[in-house]
């Protein structure tokens, strides 16, 4: 951490700085400029609270060199990781698909959906048991007859699985019949879900929040990774900005800053990030050739009526269709269709 | 409900969404432009899933006319509500001042900051014992431990108190300690949470989530609300923004907006809008004369030293000067200081 | 356009509002459902000042339903445009690659590039000789010299040549050296600028604003078309957000976005977009996976010395390899490299 | 400005970045920290060229500890600047209220504002005669004939004059008629354009672009002040966010923000920041109460029929109801109504 005094401040608030430092134990370095001087803290910073040498006299601003995020951070653990899903994974050498509906409506719609995400080429069921949805007179889910059929999907299909849960209460739930949880955008910094998660050790897609900075993101992850699991895929689902003609902006570029900043698997989400069907193939071209390493897809038998999320949900034909397009770009990233 | 065709949609086109609104047992209504058709519904379109009309044949959007949060809405309620916290209330007469940390640290540290803010003027007692920070290596805050001295530091000063929960264990501790429960901003739409919080009946003050919009701030009252639940007062907190002079975007005209909307009293919270303590003081005075119903203020007994969020804490003569200051204000603006 | 009327509105606020628009000279329909009451407008709506009846009694919102750009509207020209540039031309079929430094800085330097572009597959070379710099202490350019010096290495080499204008005197200088002109983000709602860019005739690559919606950015082509110029190129370079892990967000939704609302070709400025050199060659894949009809990208000879743009700037070898790692997606876009 | 390289850099990429440093005629400053080193460089950082360090081998990023606004900023010239427009100023001591029609539409409607305006108690007359417009069908102002307007309305009131300019056509009819310019928001970074009216001399209002930061404000007065003219007042207008329940956001937290980064005056326009009569008055109030050296206000005699932003004009009535409302707070923030 640096801390930057203000144009020719006092020798004595210069001192009083390096006061704090050194009573912490740690060691100040001074650099002094024509106009401003520049203090560096040699040392574990944890010992100093930071935020507070803001306010001691004549101090102009902090400012951090280092990042917060350790376990999720690509400095101190250079190699890829890779995440193992129900008989799949999810890494650098494989473009891993993730379809179904955005909320599981009974046994043979998910069950329908299942066979033919299968068949097209999908390894990994998606579907929603618990739905956080902005109003209270929305479809909520069918909770945990949702996930038996999740399970009933994956024994018939041999799909891996993956569920949002919402509480401590879904997860408890969750684990008992799905590969993989999700934790979605608007749960990305209820903390305490996370640490649960993490306690789980079970594989966790999360979700990017929705005014979430990509640093936001990764200690959010590092929560997770802090409590001893390393079993995270991250999950690029679009930001809030002020174009409204798609329904949140996809922020592409999120892939290759975490390629340069953390070791974690990044996947995109093009149906929540458009919430239209008919720009989920070019993003999810796209993704692919961003460097993704796998994509969330909305896909529904009957999207005319779709208990939630119908306009963005792909047809199983369509989702099919999809998949032929997206073989050749897999092939150009050499990633495995699987 | 409106549904707009495309230019020239075909009749058959046309008469596809008539038809799809009929079965629903709702009317439609037809109104044919030269360019372009639109269709009215008439009748209670919770019947009809208003989303997938959107991808029926040739119909270029659906436009809502009516709000979907109901409860909290001003339409149907056109009183300001109060609500009563202890042995104070919120409301159109009363400017209602929450003081006190950001963490409580200590018994000590607490009942000296609950002294100082009861005295310049203070009629509730802030302080978090549940703190959700980004980096999991930040300090948490000191959980039940933390509600006791808030218990006590109302006993001998007679404050009111607030505390944020974020989770159901920590909302089954705060019933037995303190007046009113804080939603966080992070947990805005922690659906699971605010449905717990309608449950329990308790006052709940509701922040604004960092990238929710006013619409989705008042459904997410309406999740509390549906579940009997009155006793509301959102908290707007600053949004996330492009810019980074300050840490949020405080958006002042939620409280005229919120006031043409809803009946819910509604506060501003300058500390955390901003993370610098020189610009609390002018937004304060700003909160009072746009008509907020109050102000939740960060106040600190040694700033330096604060755990957590210091450099936006006032230090304890900072705020009694500031009341002061407020209290010109709070009489121009017909409330009393209480 | 639709008035949404309020709750409940009296007879006599309705009939206000339909005899405005009976007044204008158009028809009004009625739609009254159990709240709400809605009147659409049937006839020419520029004979009616929409703004205005917003503030009539009783008037709760107007809503438009159609769009206030004509000639870049898709609705009104289905046809993909196709717009000649020197001896190129930017369209459907063709993936352009517009490459060169951000800032012309010398004779040598300009050439030096230009051949380096034209090697590897570049098409139109781009060079800034008037440089909009947020801060009047940086380059500002070469001006008229730098625009010399793009038609001396236009005849080199046979490229076609871009440069932004800034200003009537630069368009003025502009149309006696270069193919194309670009107006840069800060100018897209210049309208001055647009109406004489629209009167020169001239090619014209239109940036997007850094906060303009799609629609806006539409509007701003508008204003060009308008003046009897149909040959308009828009190109994405980033939108500003919270996010600072890049300098702007791209918006590569914005590509079928675009598809979907307007005829006019588009590109994808990766340089811009992200301000960070390692991100280039990705979203360079992703911008033609998703269906952009060309590049710009920046290329300097020695970026550790460049004036402008350094950190973002592909050295002249990178460029090269971009070109070949780009070719199969070119293949699968159906698009000639050229 | 100070250069952190990566973790562990090698001693030959640190001693490369010094000897760019050095060769450049400045000091080099190590700081060796456990994990990283930091080099700050001292002396005059304009003579190297801070964005080419970026690519060095082994640099992580490049912290600025300066403001590239020199004239413009606060540390330079602690005391507020006051400007003198017309018969009136602008600064510490006054609130000056700037009132009149969005757009100029006759001769008659701006004398019977000008009155009404004058009555009531503004100094300084607004009204936009080169109108910039989102669509090239909207109405786009009289033009010159406006401006003789603005000038006979001066000589019948007494009022000070403002008018919006666009290009420099219109900057050299503007110089003949009124007391004050103003850039709007859309042309707050067409450097030619602040750069003739920074030789121009004339008083400028340079309104905040709708994305602009408030550094990139401070630096596009500098381009202004760099031409000699001091005489410029900021004004805060709404950024562009999420929310779209205002047209835009109030930025207020800039007032104070301003305060302790320059020198300049600082006002707030209501009206275009929400778009919304009704949220008018509460804001102007806030405007006051946060410590704006005065506001910006839009009024027409007959709302209803303006030909540019009705729905946001005040009627000279409430205009009136406004200003009285005002002048209380005036007084508490100890500023004369003139």
């Amino acid at each position: 951490m640096i801390i930057v005094m203000k144009p020719h401040a006092s020798e004595k608030s210069i001192e009083n700085v390096v006061k704090m430092i050194q009573d912490s134990g740690l060691s100040a370095h001074l650099s002094k400029g024509e106009e401003v001087t520049i203090i560096g803290i040699v040392g574990d910073k944890s010992k100093i609270s930071n935020r507070n040498l803001e306010i001691a006299p004549e101090v102009d601003k902090l400012v951090q060199v280092t990042e917060s995020y350790k376990l999720t951070n690509k400095k101190f653990h250079p190699t890829p990781s890779v995440v193992k899903v129900g008989n799949t994974e999810i890494g650098p050498d494989t473009l891993s698909i993730m379809a179904g509906p955005c909320a599981i409506e009974s046994e043979e719609q998910l069950l329908t959906i299942a066979h033919a995400v299968k068949a097209a080429g999908a390894t990994i069921l998606r579907g929603g048991a618990y739905k956080p949805r902005t109003s209270p007179y929305s479809f909520q889910g069918l909770e945990e007859e949702g996930l038996r059929y999740m399970k009933e999907a994956s024994s018939e299909t041999g799909l891996a699985t993956i569920c949002e849960i919402i509480s401590e209460e879904s997860l408890n739930a969750a684990v008992k019949y799905v590969d993989m949880v999700q934790i979605g955008a608007r749960n990305m910094q209820n903390f305490q879900l996370l640490r649960e998660v993490g306690r789980s050790g079970l594989p966790v897609l999360l979700k990017r929040g929705m005014a979430a900075t990509i640093e936001e993101w990764l200690n959010a992850a590092e929560y997770i990774m802090a409590e001893g699991n390393r079993n995270i895929v991250l999950c690029e689902r679009g930001i809030r900005t002020y174009e409204t003609s798609t329904r949140n902006t996809l922020d592409i570029s999120a892939v290759p800053v975490l390629r340069a900043k953390s070791h974690l698997p990044v996947i995109i989400d093009p149906s929540h990030a458009t919430g239209v069907r008919a720009y989920v193939a070019p993003l999810s071209k796209a993704a692919v050739a961003v460097g993704a390493d796998g994509l969330m897809i909305e896909v529904h038998n009957n999207p005319a009526c779709a208990l939630s999320d119908g306009p963005q949900s792909l047809t199983c034909p369509q989702f099919e269709d999809l998949c032929q397009e997206l073989k050749p770009y897999a092939d150009l990233a050499g990633r495995a269709f699987r």
